[in-house]
């Protein structure tokens, strides 16, 4: 199946039937997220891949009780860095020139450049441009999923600050943003299941400037 | 190929070589982004497709003088609602229920939570919400032009108030918040095509918690 028809066989699963998604296919998941691109290269976002029960049973209640919190095989926590320091950008930016075999100094002007346009921006915004790179990899994790028949449920909806404290994410310098749930749709419980995918319309969509 | 390989042939092209996608790719990718999941299925977002020659010269010197951005086949500027209003997302969930065959009224209860959670957030707010959700649509257009074998470069590098002065997009209550790039690369004279691909290691960028 070709990307389209993935997306079109996908859908935002509402109920979901507890069964296990397999090492392989979950493997395969992250890695096209972790292949993501991102501004600059920075990557300024982690994973954590939640399978344990009480964990999943803390979330739910600060994720609008969604039953497929606990239902999914898999959550897919994305956390972005809380801020953007020269530290974290140099230890990037190192070790990318080391995997390159190039002096760390070359990146020493485009470093510059950056850190020149980030240093006086507030942290909320260091912050906000962090999630940002992290959508781009929750979107190849969800067309990674539909490749591989594995259902995900895209979910913003639940309280980010809670979410921190249960994994400790500010002693990490991380802030959740994204929760995709992994597992498999028990469609006859599911009334999402069979309604029309709706989408803004081509036309509206795309404005074509010749 | 599979998405994993896709993502593994794609890079941030640096240097294009002028040719022209065919307008079959356009399409396919144009629509891998029109199918793009959102937050409540807002899709508060839209592309402006520019195969306009001297449109691409203005925006050059407010994109850091990028040379993919004259040598591109077309740019996709993507851009985001500049701010929630229960118009804008009555509009939205009315038309999903026309498709749909449903009343309006059944997304009452829906909308009306939604806007308790909205209407008390800043007009920032809301224009980061919408611009993140058009990360989403962005990854999945570099997802298929990496299918389709069009290169791609994704770029934040640009001033958006500019590219909205350009694109007159006040007008339409939008900010411009990405520009993918399409075309071909000129291997010969792209620094970056022979570099290694270089991410976060797996064992970092992936917590698992069982």
């Amino acid at each position: 199946m070709s990307l389209l028809e993935d997306l079109k066989w996908r859908y935002a699963t509402k109920k979901m039937n507890g069964a296990i998604v397999p090492q392989e296919k979950l493997d395969y998941i992250l890695e096209a997220a972790r292949l993501a691109p991102s501004s600059s290269g920075l990557q300024p976002y982690k994973i954590f891949v939640i399978s344990n029960e009480e964990l999943k049973k803390k979330i739910q209640p600060v994720a609008w009780n969604q039953s497929q919190i606990v239902d999914a095989s898999h959550l897919l926590v994305f956390a972005a860095w809380d801020d953007y320091t020269l530290d974290r950008i140099e230890d990037v930016f190192n070790y990318t020139m080391d995997e390159r075999g190039l002096p760390h100094s070359t990146m020493d002007e485009y470093k510059k450049t950056l850190w020149s346009l980030y240093e006086p921006l507030s942290t909320e915004s260091h912050a906000h441009h962090a999630a940002k790179q992290s959508y781009i990899s929750f979107a190849l994790a969800i067309a990674a999923a539909a490749e591989q028949k594995v259902d995900a449920t895209p979910i913003e909806g639940f309280v980010p600050p809670k979410v921190d404290e249960l994994l400790e994410l500010d002693k990490q310098g991380l802030k959740s943003t994204l929760i995709l749930a992994l597992g498999y749709r028990e469609e006859e419980n599911d009334w999402l299941v069979n309604m029309k995918k709706v989408r803004t319309p081509k036309e509206e969509f795309i404005t074509e400037i010749k």
